[in-house]
């Protein structure tokens, strides 16, 4: 199957569209659409949040009449069932566009395709397939709950240029520059969930919350209300959080993990998760991703000291590994980033591979993928 | 005093001309000349060699009888003194240029102003301070040679992007790429000497010498021989080097150093540096920079453990802090960057500004200078 450079301007412009919820459309994906017609663009629209209107039906509505024998440029497969909101492919139907163009198929298996088929029999012509990796990525998380049942894992760590993250007395506020805290707050913001540890919190009474205070652009989006708070995850194997600290007096979803067995409930304020342990007193991580991904979350950001960074590294549950670098030295007796089995050969180490490399005020950040 | 834009272009000529010179003119500076006459450039040169005639000198025989009222524009005060070439400031004022425009004095003050101060006894016009940046950036080692007594110090480390530059067990073959490799390559050929310790030489078996070999760009200019080698210097305390290793087998001049006092010579093939020592069984750096720039050494490359990284550091000896970083993770046990004495406070760490971040293959080189 072809597609002509007018196809990939249309697509390109629908993912463009879907790009603007991702703030706000979690647990839902990122959707594009444009509805062309004689080679004119005569709707377009996107999903914005959850419970509102797909991207096809903004663009169908936006078009009105002109709709009919429209081409349309969606990119994900147009949904096939009754949810919060009819199916997608029926409003479709009902318009009389003549051809659907999407980027992908959906990517829950078990609906995969249903919407391209009841598209086909109503005699609608259906490609599939036309950028297929931009559109993606707009949606790395929901697509990794829907094909790996867990979230997308982003492990952010801050460190010196030696690699250290704290001195030997615990002092670590801050390493990094105001510009990468403020980079965390938006990456805070673009995630479902951010995960951390009792530790971590006692520590620095952190708040894992998003402080739109904190960005430094007036052209933040935090700056415009345009986010929701993440939903905070505190693995607290020892159930050492009280209630009392900072983050319980926030707003929004706070669950607390305890082991599985545990009989204590959680402080007020809090929900509980209860996870089974592996050997070495650590929860089981992959029962943990999949208990989030139940509760729809589809993009896991990551705050924590050594020890879970290197847990979740070796179990490998992280899609991305984030280092943000200050130009300092803090010696060899400084805390280290990752605490993982001692190696007896430089083969055993975590080999990663460069996504984005870029340079934060004085600081520079690091994104890389893990090598399979 | 203002410079007008055909000044700027000539003085760029000039300094691209004394680049030239970069692999080879040790222990001598870069420089370079340009002649020019009614806005045409009539006669060019550059320092090639020690011992070999000076940049002007070039230029004087290129333009010939054209450099009659033509302006010299040169990267650095002509020289007021017969050494082994006769004083360039008299053969200008010999072939009659009507003007000189240095970028910068000689940075030797017991000679500064000396050659500019011939020129105006004679009647030509003395221009000075033009693109001096870009000139004395020509010359890091022999300035620092001249105006600190010292060399210019690169304190080279490679690491795993957690800092850790070997296992627990001592591998460290090869932590980062060939690409990495061969940039060391290059820059050892640039040096005048490079620096190790015993210690280094002994677990890596380590040669310290320029392997054009290596290169991996048929235009390196390893690859067409224009290069020496740089001295190797060794601080070996405990005198462990037996004239065995491989580096004594190889061509060029191998310093080792033993503590003041120690009664050892050297083996066969190496010349001794006697060095006193501080507390903590430590060489004294300070002294240990002197007697290398007394031996005229204007570049130094440190190729080093922790320990001497730490003492250098921390004795503000090092101008530029080389660090080669491979995406690889080693874990907290590996062994550390940078060895100092533990700190209590954040401010207390080594601060470091960038002057260049680059990706060399898989790996990443920052070159970052202390921050006063």
């Amino acid at each position: 199957m072809s597609f002509s450079a007018d196809d990939h301007r249309f697509m390109a412009r629908a993912i463009e569209l879907a790009r603007k919820g991702r703030f706000t459309t979690s647990p839902n994906p990122n959707v594009g659409a444009v509805l062309v017609r004689h080679g004119q663009i005569v709707g377009e629209g996107y999903h914005h949040q959850a419970g509102g209107p797909h991207a096809e039906v903004v663009a169908l509505r936006h078009a009105a009449e002109l709709a009919r024998d429209a081409d349309c440029f969606v990119t994900l497969e147009p949904c096939s069932h009754y949810g919060r909101t009819p199916p997608c492919a029926e409003a479709l139907i009902k318009a009389g566009v003549r051809r659907v163009v999407m980027a992908m198929q959906d990517p829950n298996p078990q609906v995969a395709g249903r919407g391209a088929a009841l598209l086909k029999a109503a005699g609608i012509e259906v490609q599939s397939g036309l950028m297929i990796e931009s559109a993606r990525s707009l949606n790395p998380g929901f697509l990794s709950r829907m094909e790996q049942q867990r979230p997308f894992v982003r492990l952010k760590l801050a460190a010196s240029l030696d690699g250290k993250t704290a001195l030997n007395n615990g002092a670590s506020q801050w390493i990094t520059s105001k510009e990468a805290r403020a980079d965390v707050q938006l990456q805070r913001a673009q995630s479902c969930a951010v995960l951390s540890t009792a530790e971590t919190v006692l520590r620095d009474d952190a708040r894992l919350s998003v402080r739109p205070e904190q960005a430094l652009s007036s052209i933040s989006p935090l700056q415009d209300g345009h986010y929701r708070q993440p939903v905070r995850v505190v693995l607290d194997r020892r159930q050492r959080l009280t209630g009392k600290e900072a983050l319980f007096a926030l707003p929004g979803k706070l669950i607390l993990v305890y082991p599985a067995g545990s009989k204590l409930s959680a402080p007020a304020g809090a929900d509980v998760l209860y996870v089974p342990s592996l050997q070495r007193e650590q929860f089981d991580l992959q029962v943990l991703m999949r208990e989030l991904a139940r509760q729809h979350i589809n993009t896991l950001w990551v705050e924590a000291g050594a020890r879970l960074a290197g847990s979740l590294l070796q179990a490998k549950l992280v899609d991305e590994f984030w280092l943000y670098q200050a130009p300092i030295i803090l010696g060899h007796q400084a805390r280290g980033l990752v605490a993982i089995a001692e190696l007896t050969q430089l083969n055993e180490g975590i080999a990663l591979s460069w996504q984005d490399i870029r340079q934060l005020g004085p600081d520079i950040r690091f994104i890389a993928t893990l090598q399979s």
